[in-house]
């Protein structure tokens, strides 16, 4: 059940309304900034309790939940929300490039792949302190170390950085040396990790869930959403299929091109993560670019076979370059703009 | 078990080979046109019978299954393979389009079809005469008469065509009037199907099963290669997924850019399927594009609504414009080339 | 759109209504024995086409699609319908074995098998002459010296035979030898194949395919159905999933439990494809059986190893025994009961 | 790479082998209790390391991973491992009933649900505090006080409780009042949560992914044994497939089957999740059983439609002694126990 509240509601009446809800048990949370759409546990409500909303003076409506718009929606001639990450811009005709590492090793050698990236043209370093791994035994990234390597980076490199936090315990102290806070896969369904990213308020990079629906990864983001954090950037990286022999996952154009329609907030592609194999991370970054996304995020190694985790999907620097130029040309052919450096310093 | 034969054997010492393998209980197949290479049965054998072969003045090496090329493997260096239809070039950095309706229901409205697509750049008209429906009680296709009309358009219009068969009793009859038949996505697996359209010689559009991994969409193809027919274009149309709320399918890209990689054979993409509704056929369109392949097929309605099957799919010729002028932009930022009916008069 | 026509129409009204469907391009088929119901393309038809059947004089009503039963359905407190092959009944309360070799290689062998199968129970010879298989170089079933051993059997050790049609053009040759067709997985799809297999009149067996709904899965026995042949057993044999680590399929017990609520066809479970491995049969078929199946098809062979196909996943003839005896005690667990040679001659 | 350390080495020589492996950048965890097992970051290892560490004194040998069992695997010969929780015990040929309402409403509500459950042989009671859900707008569990209605139930009817932590830092209060954690199929692959709730030392019951293949449960239950917790019962629930339209996700009672083969760690199988619909609770329970599973946990609620939340799955007290009957029966076929309240107090 939702309540549409009167405009302008004295304090006294909403109070009112929040205890009547309250005593009949209903979990209330506010859908809108605004403060006028009360949602009430997103069931439809026992009849005997909705006449009774109906008679509190300030009520505006009852309605179904699903009535009003969610936050994620993109109403109709909507524009892209656009989220900027120091000189990342995604949405509104602009993408950015993403890239790095997989999990941080050595200072040295991140700065190094972080100088070469943003060479080729990224606009923020990825890399993970904190790496989310099937196998206990498996490395699991260097933890607090990692954020001190990472703050070192930034300093050096000068480029942003976008790292995974996956303990709502962490959020605090990895907020202080990222730039953006990634949601992995394998988090996108813990609620309470979302609410407390959302609530850090810096811009958040929301991983699809390798066997979520779409309609689960835009609640995701919802929840995300709902904390007032509107700096929510949705990342596609391929899904489970029955045929694992050929790619990892299945990277999901059509949930990119779908995304573009649905939602307002920008959307990035992970061919990396969706190939599992470095061949074939170009032409998924191509696909996903021409399907509408508005950036890519891909990891990189000076020399995939040293890699700690994940090398055989890493590409190389030289290889980095052919991808950003394909980006490039391809945004430049649909009169989309690639966010550069270069861009960020001339508009300052 | 192979055996891989002398250069140059005398049929006498052949047919030695031959009658050993039967005695043995051996199913065998030649697996190449040179007939060197005599699979038997696939399996490894039983060693009393591999060195008996061994023994044979025929037979050169006696060889685990798999252990030469199949005939869909692009041997390393090894160029694609080009597949022509009419002015439909497929392969070789040469892509075509495919466009038309579902299926055919009325000559007049076929032909107006057809002069549309071929105008937006279309050089074979797809039209089914057979439709695959998943209950019995929907619209099967029109058969034979369906195939009549067929006829009349392509010497109406002057445009190839392509067609589903169904049915190995119905190779024949198709062949008179198509120019490429195709195997739709769920008798991929049907074997006697397979070896009888690849008998009858004409080029043959193979379309992925939903549920098929690309290793046996690899293998249909393998029983088309395994009747000499080498005119094989393959078609990725998207495959089952666990979110069936966005597209109707997922469109696997990845497995585009793995084909071009493993096979000479040609690859095309059917966004129509893939998508399940016509606002995200041009997006995946571009998708499959950029990643490799050789070719579109696409459904079109003059009226998407009164189409009598899938018209939620079909888009109009206005947005085949936009497909097909993407399709020319993309291609050209590859150095490759759109196929064309002026093209084809030009290098006559 | 759906006619149901007046009861005891006469043939001149009939063919009235028949007429005008043509006119105006509607495929025409009854959906019913008492030809009432008849079916117009499966689309709701235009608005004033409608009103214009609704004006003929044998039209009772116009419907929707769907409005009238398919005949697959169950409807509410009807029973069973019971399909007999032989000594084997499914259906009813009363369930059956299927056991024999993947494919028939060799007449003393099968026989040795036939025997041994029926000592513990089975009342059907599973055995393929026509195997599909994935490669074309894959051993393929012997074709018809396949039947001609599968007849020797039959006459031999009086057990009733089910094998696998995979081509239109071989339903004849095969019913001469078979008490029961099999279609196959890959070809459950194939509509040519159903309507031929459904007209021959013998009692069918037809598997899932591992990538088909539920949903489709009944349409496709409604293809048969609707040829007038009542005598279908469904079988479940595990669909595709993400995970091929553990089984080969993933039997779906759900699906198993729904079909006997939802039709009255009776239904049997194939553990053996579903496992892909000899030690997983045994607790499958059980699930299989608590779940509701109406009977088992499980793949034995004497010497699993020397097997020349699926070898991995038969079963050894002490573990028939074991898997048979579960099944009897489960069957009488349930007041059911388990067909056998005895039963069937005690009966006769 | 594992290193095998020799026995009762003393602290300097394990302090050297530590050392010398953070020196070259090896993260390390012992894998036993008796720590002679050291990981080092689950690769290989560098060639120059291995020598290096071969030369140690403290080293017995130097391994590749996956040389060494992990600790969820079960040994040749090895018996279940029993984990026993109140009266419930799972395992060892007993099994247990969970049963209880999807959320904890109403003290008063989940008292009467409580005492009938046990009346039916449940010796658990399931019942969230925390909710995870899809959407934040749908009701959430009552959290803390969800909790404090969970104590006030286990002290009124004497029955264990099993609930759902999402959040690593609500680990310590749920411990209060839980006589076992539950962690949920969305929160499977959250390793903060999974090591926070293995340090609780309270018994665990671990959901698998809807999307997680069985390697990678087995891999979640080894976090949880990492940190030498053992009472860890794994639960099979069911997993995304492409046909949505039966049940909500797929039992995999293969897996079941391979888990009581592969683990020495009780599994049981949750038919309400899985079915997602009430009718099909007790099929799917009765296969759980029979693929040996050592348990069931079963969502009940005396007035279903008026649940808060997945009433459509939730089954009546009626059909719980339905399902309990068939548990029983089963389980005393296959010569194993149920776990009741008086068999605890008899052995007692």
């Amino acid at each position: 059940m939702l309540l549409r509240l009167k405009m302008g509601l004295p304090q006294r009446q909403l109070d009112a309304v929040l205890a009547e809800a309250r005593r009949f048990g209903y979990e209330c949370s506010f859908l809108d900034d605004g403060r006028q759409l009360l949602a009430l546990d997103g069931t439809p409500g026992k009849p005997e309790h909705r006449s009774r909303f109906e008679d509190l003076v300030g009520v505006a409506a009852v309605l179904d939940p699903g009535d009003a718009r969610e936050r994620h929606e993109r109403a109709p001639g909507q524009t892209d929300h656009v989220v900027r990450v120091g000189s990342a811009v995604f949405g509104g005709g602009v993408a950015s490039l993403i890239a790095g590492p997989c999990a941080v090793e050595d200072t040295e050698r991140v700065i190094e792949i972080a100088k070469r990236v943003r060479d080729e043209g990224a606009t923020l370093l990825r890399g993970g302190a904190y790496k989310p791994r099937t196998s206990p035994y498996s490395f699991q990234g260097l933890g607090r170390a990692g954020l001190e390597m990472l703050r070192a980076v930034r300093a050096e490199v000068g480029i942003g950085v976008v790292t995974e936090v996956m303990d709502p315990r962490e959020v605090e102290a990895t907020c202080e040396v990222a730039d953006m806070l990634q949601i992995g896969a394998r988090s996108m369904a813990c609620s309470p990790l979302l609410l407390e990213v959302g609530k850090a308020g810096k811009p958040v990079l929301l991983k699809r869930g390798f066997g979520a629906t779409v309609r689960e990864f835009l609640l995701a983001a919802e929840y995300l959403l709902s904390t007032g954090n509107e700096n929510i950037v949705l990342c596609e990286r391929g899904v489970r299929s029955f045929d694992s022999g050929v790619t990892r996952n299945l990277l999901d154009v059509g949930a990119v091109a779908h995304l573009k329609r649905a939602t307002h907030l920008p959307v990035v592609v992970d061919p990396s993560h969706a190939a599992g194999r470095a061949d074939l991370v170009r032409p998924l970054a191509r696909a996903g670019i021409v399907a509408g996304a508005d950036g890519l995020i891909v990891e990189v190694h000076p020399r995939p076979a040293e890699s700690h985790s994940d090398g055989a999907q890493a590409i190389s620097v030289d290889e980095l370059r052919h991808v950003a130029s394909d980006m490039a040309a391809l945004l430049e052919f649909d009169g989309r703009c690639f966010a550069t450096q270069d861009l960020e310093r001339a508009s300052a």
